[in-house]
């Protein structure tokens, strides 16, 4: 796909997140997707994801910076949300949050096979701490 | 910059880096450079990493995935090292680490002006539990 065309497939993956579109989720996802070195395949992706959006019922998607290039995208990803409960280890239980998620993906077949992914956590500390942001 | 000459570019900022050549940083970053929203400046960007080479004395920068757009470079880096006290606020006191920086730039006038920058904080933390990486 050309950066254009990645580009479009990429927001068109994420609104379909945001719709919680897990039956679309085959045309954005490779069968044997990977996830930070983990073999999760499309049924575990989307179990992921489904297990986010219990965690997190106002998780939403947002593309704050967008990078393409032959088969490869990287987007820094920013939620502004409620997680419920837990979140990465952290005792959040239904504050809200701001963060981000700087994320790269490789397009094999035109879809996602790989994902490497690293999440701000430090941030998500930072907050609960009643600090700012630590980074 | 064509994608080319920006990974070029930005492979030149990094062997910089890692021959700690801090007279040359200014021919990579801008005099107002931003780091996660804070204005650093040139200046304060430098401390920072003549900083990092202090609590990191082995500290060396690994492009693992780099991807280049127009006036943005999105680069996963990998960093194999020694800290020699806390990092990222966890007790490391020596032992080996290996952990990723996914990291965005945006270059305006031929320098990097901003910068934002995730470190995988939960990897680090799983090596120190003794268990594997988080995520």
């Amino acid at each position: 796909m050309t950066s254009p065309d990645l580009a479009g497939f990429y927001r068109d993956y994420i609104a379909c997140l945001n719709r919680r579109d897990w039956p679309a989720l085959g045309r954005f996802v490779a069968e044997d997707v990977r996830h930070n070195g983990r073999a999760l395949g499309l049924a575990g992706y989307r179990a992921m994801l489904e297990q986010d959006v219990r965690d997190i019922p106002d998780l939403r998607f947002e593309v704050a910076l967008l990078v393409c290039e032959a088969n490869s995208i990287a987007c820094r990803l920013w939620f502004d949300c409620t997680p419920a409960g837990s979140f990465l280890g952290l005792p959040v239980n239904g504050r809200r949050i701001q963060f981000a998620e700087n994320v790269f993906y490789e397009i094999r077949a035109g879809k996602i096979a790989e994902v490497w992914s690293v999440i701000d956590k430090a941030a998500v500390e930072g907050q609960l701490d009643g600090g700012g942001e630590a980074g």
